[in-house]
């Protein structure tokens, strides 16, 4: 059987176990094609994984599909979308049947239960490479954005933090029961797909954090052109990452990436409703102020300033 | 000056030159957003070129960046779909300023060339690739697909056949002024947009020709479930390639890559509306047979058969 056979016999039953109502034409012709609803707009955004960069050389093939697909969703999870379908480009080495099955049968999984479908993609030659683009819509205007933090509105984290950060400590290491729990952050990112849905129309700002709170959130601190304090005492540390970095773990939480929870603003007077309506943990963590910059306040209630959070990074 | 910064002030401003309405998101957040005009739907496609593999090492940024969105667009044209925006997903080795200047002022130029504008995209480390998404759109049901070919359409292609692969046998050689028509064939695609537009609700079928004639045609024949007699004497040659492949002309026509000319069918009673409408040269090569499969007639007026097809492999 040629490659090309190959690649066709494990990726078209992703698309067949993956398939959403927006997408009409899916592979095996020169394009994709999507429907948007009336009154959506797309939103889409690419992630590229190298080997040896983004994930470990001989990563295993059922993490690597997991996380490049959740790496991907989760910024339309930042957006409040709804996820439609997706591209894969991969490059590999060579075509390695049982590499590939296992691949794509936790493709197909993962796909599914982020209800996004495989829309098509390129399989190219070359060094191991995973890049994803994700579609998904939002009703027009209501896509949430990096821009819209006001000073007073609380900032808010999603679940806890740090605990993929620590996990890269634990990658090749026996491991225990707790290191456990952080190695499947890492592994196994939950894109926030429903918390992003449900705050359109009601969080003033939102960003994934992929590349650690203090960078993410400053994104949204630049492009709303205003500043927070954040109480560092208030970072949501799970128990796990508490007992296992020690004193470590506050700024694992601060400075790690790869926990792909959302960080979002919102208004006060919205607060208590948010809090109320929803499931999963939401940690108030400080607020928007005018001064542009980030302010942290240690355990004592100190000022550390900008400078301590230089010393963080 | 950062490594993202470098980035920024080399992709922003493509951005900024490319811009399109139906873009209202570019570069900056966690998604872009594009809003499909009502009664269209979103086609798209993803290409990757690896160094090595898909474009010589060291070839110069201009070519790379002509090369990589022209393949990408190509698509775009096979299905009559109007170019709005890409991602770009680039892995680099490093961060070479004069490199990425040349690659972005390139990249702006054809995009502008192209009509789509440069919506988002992820720059890694690692080794050279170019992974470009498009997007277009086309009034709902009327993309050019590969399934529609029936008896008695003709079977025909736009300018000339098989320069593109005959450049690859000059790219290391002192060249002369017929080997430079060649080499530019390879170097510049020119997706034939406006072509593929005019097609909608003409064509019956229709494909770039990415992978030459013979295996592009054969995806039309499969999706369609029909074949195809093609007269090799038909076959456009331009006199660049007549005078430097000699005998292999028809060889390279047939069977070689790169040229991203467009192969499409059209029922006879359309036939004569489409020739006279259009100003690129188009060359009917053969006619769509109930018979499945490629039967190849030779200059005398023979049947190669299949057999033949294999022969010129």
């Amino acid at each position: 059987m040629g490659e090309f056979e190959l690649i066709r016999q494990v990726f078209e039953p992703v698309a067949r176990l993956s398939r959403t109502p927006g997408l009409i034409l899916g592979i095996g012709d020169d394009c994709a094609i999507q429907r948007i609803p009336e009154g959506h707009e797309l939103v889409f955004s690419v992630d590229t994984l190298v080997e040896g960069v983004h994930f470990p050389r001989d990563y295993n093939p059922e993490y690597l599909a997991t996380r490049a697909l959740a790496v991907a969703v989760s910024d339309l999870a930042a957006m409040g979308a709804d996820p439609v379908c997706y591209t894969l480009a991969l490059t590999l080495p060579r075509a390695d049947r049982p590499w590939l099955e296992r691949f794509g049968r936790t493709l197909a999984h993962t796909s599914r239960a982020f209800g996004i479908a495989l829309a098509g993609g390129d399989t190219t030659r070359g060094p191991l490479a995973v890049t994803i683009q994700v579609h998904g819509t939002v009703p027009v205007g209501q896509a949430l954005m990096r821009g819209g933090a006001k000073p007073g509105d609380n900032v808010v984290v999603s679940g806890s933090l740090g605990d993929a950060a620590e996990a890269l400590n634990w990658l090749d290491v026996e491991a225990g029961q707790k290191t456990n729990v952080l190695l499947d952050r890492y592994h196994r990112p939950q894109p926030r797909l429903q918390l992003g849905q449900y705050l359109r129309g009601r969080a003033s700002a939102a960003i994934d954090i992929s590349d650690g709170l203090a960078a993410d959130l400053g994104h949204i601190l630049e492009a709303s052109g205003v500043g927070a304090r954040l109480d560092l005492a208030l970072l949501p540390l799970s128990a796990a990452l508490a007992e296992v970095a020690g004193s470590n773990a506050t700024r694992q939480a601060l400075n790690g990436g790869d926990d792909y929870e959302l960080c979002f603003t919102v208004p006060k007077s919205q607060w208590l409703e948010v809090q109320q309506s929803r499931e999963e943990t939401l940690t108030v963590i400080g607020e928007i102020v005018e001064t542009p910059g980030l302010q942290l306040q240690n355990a004592s209630g100190l000022e550390c300033g900008e400078g301590g959070y230089d010393h963080f990074r």
